[in-house]
């Protein structure tokens, strides 16, 4: 049986969030819409996360920049509130992980600066689109996450690892995976490794750093994408006082489509 | 009898223009290599530029952006120097076209940020590379650039008309044009526009805002892009204090080549 999602659009997703009625992560919610990693940030250092951003488009490619003090993606959301609208965000002071919310307006401040970055949903939405299975999905899981030994280019103060999310595919099928996640070029685009995770410095596949175990079908290949979870890794790494993320796998959704990402 | 230009490479082409021995454009020179627009402005309002840059990504496809004080582009221009390697630079400031200069060492402070965006010639490249032949190219000119009606998306204190450039193409060509240079986000992308100028506010195709008039062929359509001159039209509206261009036509040559940017 599959259940249908009452959450059918952004907006409904962002109202449930909102009123606390949301908490847990939204794959499979409002199938059609975009969702986003989001970073918070003071303006003070803004400057040199974007340049991180530019200098790592796989892991950190930018959807929307709002302006300081303003929590409205004007663009992809108009009427959106970056504060209430995710189920959940973590918080991190002077590269520690500090906090879990499911509201951060407390923290808000006049000059923070809030960025919306790709998220692999969307090309997996287009591999659906073309028929091809997702293990996760079937599986009723998150995708696994995992800390590289891969460090980005630095800027500023901003530096750290990459993060990747990992699917499995069956051989045949990992030509035109890799083709069509390719064409999301802001999302990810595509894969940065395909094969022994070893060369990506990840020991354990059963071991991942965010998300969950999945089941392998026989001489299934990972498959390796740049994830924007990138940006906590690199909290973590620079120690910057103040950074509001969204929680693994808790996005926000916007009003756009998917296919307007496609190139 | 086609001229073979001894400026093959970027390394080539900088240091002719760091000798003085090149004040001219670019076009046609190193031709396998990547040419970008120049942006240099002070990092107090970089981040609201670069800003103004995600939301508008096809006229300011962002390449790099250096660190503040760094006039070497590291990632596509190893051991360049960004004050000198350009043919010939424009000087705004407070909304007004100042000076015209081949060097704009003394004008630098520790504080400037240099933004390299994406420039057409890439995908000129790529139609070449199909056999589409290109008027301007033939006619020995550079493309027309139009001021058009259209407003950029503001951030911060930047805002102003988008710019586009001009080729024109028989009709049976226009929609491989088009797909074409699509598969190049990074450097403008696909068409903004096809066919009737007016809507775009142009009134005369014959008196062209920046570049060279080109001569029509019968039949041939005139197809527009948005063009990286963009952020000088909004240097003049926005009246910021300091902003330094390339001049029209007179890019940075990288060492980056032009199918790296194909997706």
């Amino acid at each position: 049986m599959v259940e249908i999602s009452p959450l059918r659009t952004g907006a409904d997703v962002r109202a449930a969030a909102r009123a606390g009625e949301l908490t847990g992560v939204t794959a499979g919610l409002a199938p059609g819409y975009v969702q986003a990693n989001l970073v918070m940030m003071p303006a003070a250092y803004a400057l040199e996360f974007l340049a991180f951003c530019i200098r790592n488009p796989k892991p950190c490619p930018v959807l929307e920049v709002c302006e300081p003090g303003d929590p409205e993606p004007r663009r992809l959301a108009p009427g959106a509130d970056l504060r209430t609208d995710l189920p959940a965000y973590r918080v991190y002071r002077d590269g520690r992980l500090v906090e879990r919310r499911t509201d951060v307006t407390e923290l808000w401040t006049d000059d923070m600066v809030s960025i919306l970055i790709g998220c692999s949903f969307t090309f997996e939405w287009a591999l659906s689109q073309h028929g091809i299975r997702l293990a996760h999905i079937e599986q009723g899981r998150n995708v696994s996450m995992y800390i590289t030994n891969r460090e980005c280019v630095p800027a500023g103060r901003f530096h750290g690892p990459m993060v990747v999310s990992m699917r499995p595919f069956p051989p045949d099928v990992v030509p035109q995976v890799a083709a069509i996640t390719e064409r999301f070029p802001g999302m990810h685009g595509a894969p940065v490794w395909i094969g022994d995770p070893k060369g990506l410095g990840i020991e354990d596949l059963g071991r991942p750093d965010f998300g969950d175990v999945l089941d392998f079908g026989p001489g299934d290949v990972p498959v390796f994408w740049a994830c924007g979870v990138t940006p906590q890794a690199v909290a973590l790494a620079s120690g910057v006082p103040l950074m509001i993320t969204h929680d693994p796998g808790h996005m926000f959704v916007t009003d756009a489509p998917h296919a307007a990402y496609q190139v």
